[in-house]
């Protein structure tokens, strides 16, 4: 097995998590030597999210070292930095399939391994799940110790409050790892976090940290040491964190410790599994730690495609501009010449392509932390106020302020505009990240606009059209490169609610209304069909809310097959919008429906799960071939529609 | 005009809410006496929401003393205790259509008045909003100061965290008024309200508060006693809020100030106005203050029908059980024989039939406070522990938790029932509370199986048998009373997936496939439509998700016109879900989908608001009756479909 020859001496004898509660520190320090080793060589080739997993591998061996997960349970907020996790609990044989199709998520899982006690991706969702497994021991009568290890960048949102506020009430011993490294995915942002940066730098705690670090430094293990552990670490509290935030919360905080010495954390940890009362810990950890290009560049890190690992150079594909990159040069130049336009962000500002933005107009833009909900209740108060807001937020995370865009958007009426990036299927982060359901939620809201590009052209054609409506439009585009078209400079004005044809074709039997990534893919199929002299006409729908109605309807009534084509979830989407719509209009012609069948999508490349979930060109080609030509009663009522 | 003979001196006199900062101490009380006379008067009749509108008389008219709200903002969290600010913004004559169809509503709306500058309704997100007008202040170069007045029960959701973290780094003079009132809907849960609590109990502060409040009673208004009432102000804090949270967050905090001493706080709001950072004002007040059965009840007054203003007594409807009544009985029942089953509510104990549950079994319920997202993840992680959680939220409040169920329990599939109570029309609280999207939102997840009772009886029945299933399950019910029908002692078995025949035809032309509260609604339709010689059968559907197929495949190929009837809106609802199927299935019958349009739907009572959208039985009758008379096409095609 090639990811093999990386497991060296303590790695490669280890068999069981159990066992590292036997290691001596020196073997534990060679273990994270090991680990570090298999993730970059593994990473460097799958991709993944290095930075983070490298930050927290002394973490993990030690609640490893102390903690004993086959009755203890542990929750990673987010996931991405559980890397170590995995390799320790039984897939370091099987850690070099990370992220690929039929090989180990990139985030845990509980259908992957019984270690994966909550699955996450989303963040900030760690506390709440630890405080229900730890509650679910409690009243089944079992004594486990629950751990949530949560960021200080998913501690920016907002449900890890609701969970603080309500497991510090409780009183119960909740162990919950703030994971601090000064990041979220970008630098982190928010008052807490300069909080938290102060309580870093004090210089009473770095003091204290250098003596308390000397002071058990080498020693053996004894339980005097370890009380003394705890009162150095519990002291540090009240010295040096005066009015500490998470004791308001009712808990009992301490730290802030060294991420990166096992020992200590050994200390503070096996303190804390003996306290009857919800414990905060504050490690300080370094994102990327131990491998120089990350621990300079965490952003650039943090989840990254193939790269050297010799000299840090990320395999640069030689592609076209991505939609990303278009929609920030296309709000550049809305923003110049609109001055009501301004931008935000939910701690995404270089994978929403925000960053150019935010250093040309620094006053009209919002990085507001891993917080979705705010970030669009912020939007419809500045939109209420006057201003045009543009909210740049991944498809998958959107899902978060649902009830924001409804309630707060929508209900008013304000003109914001939603731009959903990564909609449609995202590849190796696979289930908890695939932006297919957007259209289907998105569509039960009243006043909402929603439109799909063909390309990064029409991107910026949207966009300039959306900043013209007085109203809430969200503008879904797929992750990953565009067509490589022609860009306006100036953008042509948008024929608002009007689909277009595409591919004509005379006197065609059947019809494709494509929605936005799958119109090139319905052109391919609709030209692979014609080569067997099946005549199709595709459409680029647009808009999915409103569609277009009357050419819908005009299409329908004249074809043989009407089909629609959308990258996303089929109950309740844009074949379900038109298949409402005929039946409304008493139009009664066959419907074929391309989409994600009612199930979740795992990971793989994009192109593996498009083929997964039937969506390539040959596939809806042949699947359009055996409709028409397999099922009687299609024919016969299309005779009859003609005779009537 | 019937209101107007309450409006006494003051009030009546007063013709714009700007004369405020005119008028002298003795006056202000006199309007909050008048102001008091008017809501109790108006929701005595009206029902309302009585007890957080009376708490905060005193601080509306201080805070209109003081700022100028044509210049300067105000967002009120949840609105539901805005009444004074509605009187004082020129709706004094009209207050008496307080929550009627046609008057105003209940809650801050946009469209209502120009000083209503947010509308609300859902709690946290006033903070947000706020921040989001003072940016749009600031970026347009005005200098209007922006105000945010929150509860304390409003603060445990997870936004408002999400929003003070945003504003404390941005540093603007943004003034969050913490209406602090020891409640939310229920007595307030959390760790921050115990040490809201312990703030507000200090023998410090409550010794400080009286000098200080002592020192300014009385005297004339001049810079120098602002100067020493800030000095002060500001002083507690340090003194007595040892490690204050909001400072964590950056901001000032000022308080706590007794919230019904128009004085003390005007001063205060003076110093706020000019200071330039953030300021959180903590301001104690009394929910149902001035009145003294809502002073001793405040939990029954919170959200009142009509009453007896002289006595207090409400009145009390001879009607059948509730759902919620039902429900609270079998959660009991079910409760007591199933020992893995645990209850959480998100601050609604009484409003979702908890509160006997929180009494018998005290270890196994939870109230999280205003927070769906963390009740929704906590119900995952029981889940995951091995419990089986009923979470039992308002189908309009579930909105907030779209993601948790879809990424948290569904996508792990974990055994999880939402008990979702007043789903439909829930009458005169309006547009933000219908519970009219979920069957759309949650159709949109794999893995939920969705259910809605035509009965009571029903209820009891599919929450035993969704407690028998390893999976999500979402049952939705209306808000009020149920049929009356005769509760089984031990519930029937359910069928699972199976729809049933509730109202026979023999050979029947037509069918209606009918969702919870519209089956009884569809039997009265089809009892009418027998009169004229039209044969309707009618299904109660039972499954929204997944319904019974072969039932509608079986149904759909035998009659004229297939129709659906949900109390939900039709995008992506379940004649929605049931259109789909029939394109699917190449199944060509006309189909007739009743529900509510793609449109927000305002206040009024909920038959008045069935009326509005088309959902009575007798407008379900003549829809049916014209579709089958007037339009050519159908009958033409049906012809066509037979002969083949």
């Amino acid at each position: 097995m090639e990811g093999k020859r990386f497991i060296t001496k303590v790695l490669e004898r280890l068999s069981s998590p159990a066992e590292l509660q036997r290691l001596s520190l020196k073997n534990l320090q060679e273990l994270a030597k090991d680990i570090r080793e298999l993730i970059l060589d593994t990473v460097s080739k799958n991709g993944g999210h290095l930075a983070p997993s490298l930050g927290t591998v002394e973490l993990t061996i030690a609640l490893y070292s102390v903690f004993d997960f086959s009755i203890d349970k542990i929750v990673w907020d987010v996931g991405h930095q559980a890397y170590t996790h995995k390799i320790l609990t039984g897939r370091k044989n099987i850690f070099h399939t990370l992220r690929t199709k039929g090989g180990i998520s990139g985030f845990p899982r509980r259908s992957e391994s019984k270690f994966d006690y909550f699955g996450t991706g989303h963040a900030s969702t760690s506390i709440s799940a630890a405080l229900g497994l730890l509650l679910s021991e409690e009243i089944q009568n079992k004594f486990g110790k629950v751990i949530a290890v949560i960021g200080d960048g998913a501690l920016t949102g907002g449900e890890a409050f609701e969970a603080l506020n309500h497991a510090g009430q409780l009183k119960k011993n909740l162990i919950v790892i703030l994971n601090d490294n000064e990041m979220s995915i970008a630098k982190n942002v928010g008052a807490l976090s300069e909080y938290l940066s102060d309580v870093r730098l004090h210089p009473q705690y770095r003091k204290a940290k250098k003596d308390f670090e000397d002071f058990v430094k080498g020693l053996p293990m004894s339980e005097k040491i370890l009380q003394a552990a705890y009162s150095v670490g519990y002291g540090l509290k009240s010295a040096i964190v005066p009015g500490n935030i998470f004791e308001a919360f009712g808990f009992t905080y301490l730290g802030p410790v060294d991420g990166h010495n096992i020992k200590v954390m050994q200390d503070i940890f096996t303190r804390a599994r003996e306290l009857d009362e919800p414990i905060l810990i504050h490690v300080h950890t370094k994102k990327g730690k131990g491998y120089e290009p990350a621990e300079k560049f965490p952003e650039k890190f943090h989840g990254v495609g193939k790269f050297d690992k010799e000299n840090g150079e990320i395999e640069k594909k030689v592609s076209p501009p991505t939609y990303t990159e278009i929609f920030s040069q296309a709000i550049l130049e809305l923003a110049e010449k609109n001055k009501k336009i301004v931008a935000i962000t939910a701690a995404m500002p270089s994978g929403t392509g925000l960053k150019d933005f935010s250093k040309k107009f620094p006053e009209r833009f919002f990085d507001v932390g891993i917080a979705e909900e705010h970030a669009t209740t912020l939007a419809a108060g500045m939109a209420a106020g006057g201003l045009h807001p543009v909210v740049a937020i991944y498809s998958t995370f959107i899902q978060r302020a649902y009830d924001q865009i409804l309630h707060d958007v929508c209900l008013q009426n304000l003109p914001v505009i939603f731009c959903l990036d990564r909609a449609g299927l995202v590849g190796e982060d696979g289930a908890t990240h695939h932006g297919v359901f957007d259209i289907s939620f998105l569509r039960t809201i009243p006043n909402i606009n929603i439109l799909a590009p063909k390309d990064e052209n029409e991107l910026k054609q949207m966009l300039f059209a959306a900043a013209e409506k007085n109203k809430p439009v969200a503008i879904r585009y797929p992750r990953g490169a565009g067509l490589n078209v022609q860009l306006e400079k100036v953008p042509k004005k948008l024929d608002w609610g009007k689909a277009e044809v595409v591919f004509k074709s005379l006197e065609p039997e059947i019809v494709i209304f494509a929605v936005g990534s799958m119109v090139e893919t319905s052109i391919d199929a609709a030209k692979i069909l014609a080569e067997k002299k099946i005549f199709v006409e595709v459409i680029n729908a647009r808009f999915i809310k409103p569609f277009d109605r009357e050419f819908v309807k005009a299409k329908a009534k004249s074809v043989k097959l009407f089909v629609t084509a959308e990258e996303g979830i089929l109950n309740g989407g844009f074949g379900s919008a038109v298949a409402e719509f005929l039946a409304d209009e008493n139009i009664f012609v066959p419907v074929l429906r391309f989409g994600i069948k009612d199930s979740f999508i795992e990971h793989g490349s994009r192109s593996e799960l498009l083929e997964l979930c039937g969506l390539t060109a040959k596939q809806i080609a042949k699947k359009i071939f055996d409709k028409l030509s397999g099922e009687e009663d299609i024919k016969i009522y299309s005779r009859n529609l003609k005779e009537n």
